[in-house]
């Protein structure tokens, strides 16, 4: 995870944005010092002599995590901040949808706020890289999308934000959708979205067509909700997989939830999952305890990347959640039941290198060159963080401390 | 939940040990005071007078919750406080039984120590009742034992401790294992404890005629710890009702995870239930995210009583865990996929009354008369206080304010 850790060369002057970290320990390395250089990491070592001019922190022999990732969630959608919504809707996923559009018509939700907010608390614990499906609809339009943006462009460097342009009612079952699909591609969103091509919209073929001329035209990345169980969304999936390779999207596809890869039987399973490495597609999960999910030990062997997220965070679909992916992370620890140390590390690999890499978040992690992403805790091993979620002692987002004890630094991130 | 709601009347003057707690909110009730007199809730109800030489305390408009109860813990084995101990233990039930009893050999591991610091843990978290396993085996005889009941009696009337006797190690399959549980119950244990008979002691039919032997001689509650899977757990169930009915234990024994009840056909886990319901037999789980685990539902439905637990809270088993009884709610919330504000009321239920009657901590709930034992939190609703595990704001144990913020009271808690 580390290059140049032994060195202690150090400029004589510093630059641009200098800080130097004193005294912290990556994971499974001794204590050692780090050189941050205009926004990336310039070096790690012991005992780093301190350029002139260049900012000092302590870094108290804390635990450095690289920035945490969040794989998925729907920062339009969150009330977080909001008085308590009781929540009283259905448990079918329809009910969910049209509650949510009958919420919104009734409250004047704003996205715009609504998405800050919550991305705001995100960085405050530790997530500089972020990829959240914003709705579209005919009845909303664009409207969340432009909020979305707004927050993008306002989280500006300190945190690097996917737009995922999400048909959350349905692409064909909703007529002039995959118009406003195109257009979101067109306005600034980075991924196309998709959702159950059965199980919503009725027809999987002319759905995923319909999805994928959109990608095929705007040479976008693909993040698509399939929920479908068993062997109706391991249908879908292939069909998936077949336009994938027809179009030549290979390492642009992902599946959030593929409940389905849980389902099936094993030889099926493992050969969807041979099929996917070989595309590059990745499986992102929440990990849900109430769900049967993608097996994360049968993923990592046959080579398909695992990301974890969030979901949505306290809305009118969840009241759970928090922006905290130290706390996502023990909940795919305990869905795996991972117990050792060296398991425990691939709970947080999820939400940090993993996450990175499946989701195409250039220059992250611990090495120099990297852009400067960390978080420091007080814990001793990768599994205490995990286990403990202990308080952020600080955040560095592209080479700058941005928060302290999980609040904001007000110089750092403009409200 | 709440009787004498409405009264006003309140005494003249105050009795020994009298608090009036001003403007908090029961669930689903409007802001109102607290009397309590004695250890015991006197009165509930709008603008009660204070009686000369009673204490107040102002409620800030916090949300009252009964005290929490946690029904399953392994406070012998915790590390809890100590420097992080770094798992790298096989994956099998008895890799790990092997591994705990090696590392105590060598570490000398104090389970007094220990089990006290964590009951103090739990108590600043607002766990006024508690059911602990304590290992009982021909290694460690009855040490562990001693340490967790000067636990018991340091905790004294603040916090009810059951104790079990727990054959950690199994029962017929190491020789005077039976008459070190029987001495454990002369000792002061509460309740016999056991352990799969089939898959540990490998003679389900002996292994279980020698528990209820000394449940029978001894007149104790039963709680067994039954891990085994499918029809095999299944049989054990079968076999441990059975003798439950011809012993006439009623309403005294409990079954810890019961993971066959998740496996099983319907229709047989339901005539499971049935029994289950008629001889009063409860089940204990800790809503395990990566097992199958008991039906909430059926459970609920067929009359069975379904009590929370963390199990082992950060030992040599796992490393997870805090003692938090709000965070355990949260999981089975996860868990049974309770997302409604009625339904996450059933999740906090499993950790308060459900856990207080399927145990049998006598007098708890708010209400007239019962133990003046309650946490308040700044929640607008039970669903908040479950998915936010907000601070505690204070923690009343036996009518008195024994933590504020988390943490104990030294005055209250001795050290």
């Amino acid at each position: 995870m580390l290059t140049d850790m032994h060195t202690n060369r150090s400029p004589q002057v510093a630059g641009q944005d200098c800080l130097l970290i004193r005294n912290v320990r990556p994971p499974e390395a001794d204590a050692l010092d780090v050189w941050i250089q205009a926004g990336r990491f310039a070096a790690f070592g012991r005992d780093l002599a301190v350029p002139t001019g260049c900012a000092v922190e302590d870094g108290g022999d804390a635990l450095l995590l690289p920035g945490l990732v969040e794989g998925h969630t729907h920062l339009d959608k969150t009330m977080w901040g909001l008085p308590w919504y009781r929540n009283e809707v259905g448990p079918l996923l329809t009910d969910k949808i049209h509650n949510e559009r009958s919420f919104r018509a009734a409250s004047g939700h704003d996205a715009g706020t609504q998405s800050l907010g919550l991305a705001r608390a995100f960085l405050a614990h530790g997530t500089t890289r972020l990829r959240t499906h914003v709705d579209i609809d005919t009845q909303g339009g664009l409207a969340h999308l432009d909020g979305v943006l707004r927050t993008r462009a306002m989280m500006g460097p300190l945190q690097e934000i996917q737009v995922v342009a999400f048909p959350q009612s349905g692409l064909l079952c909703r007529p002039g959708t995959a118009d406003l699909l195109d257009r979101a591609m067109v306005q600034g969103a980075d991924v196309l979205g998709g959702l159950d091509p059965c199980a919503i919209d009725g027809d999987p073929v002319a759905s995923l067509d319909a999805l994928f001329a959109i990608a095929d035209r705007r040479g976008c990345p693909v993040d698509i909700h399939l929920h479908e169980p068993g062997a109706m969304g391991a249908f879908s999936l292939g069909l998936i997989l077949d336009r994938t390779q027809a179009l030549g999207l290979r390492g642009k596809v992902a599946i959030s939830h593929a409940f389905c890869l849980g389902e099936v039987p094993d030889r099926e399973r493992d050969a969807l999952l041979a099929r996917m490495a070989d595309l590059g597609v990745v499986v992102i999960t929440t990990a849900a305890p109430s769900r049967v999910v993608p097996s994360l030990m049968a993923c990592r062997a046959a080579g398909v990347t695992v990301v974890g997220g969030n979901d949505g965070i306290r809305d009118t679909w969840t009241p759970y959640g928090l922006p905290d992916m130290l706390e996502r992370a023990m909940l795919i620890g305990l869905k795996y039941n991972l117990r050792r140390d060296d398991e425990l590390a691939l709970a947080l690999d999820c939400v940090t290198g993993a996450a990175a890499r499946g989701l195409g978040f250039a220059d992250h992690g611990l090495a120099v060159g990297c852009r400067a992403d960390a978080v420091l805790v007080d814990a001793r091993t990768v599994a205490e963080a995990v286990v403990a979620r202990p308080p952020r002692r600080c955040v560095l987002a592209a080479g700058r401390i941005v928060a302290r004890g999980g609040v904001l630094l007000s110089q750092a991130v403009a409200a």
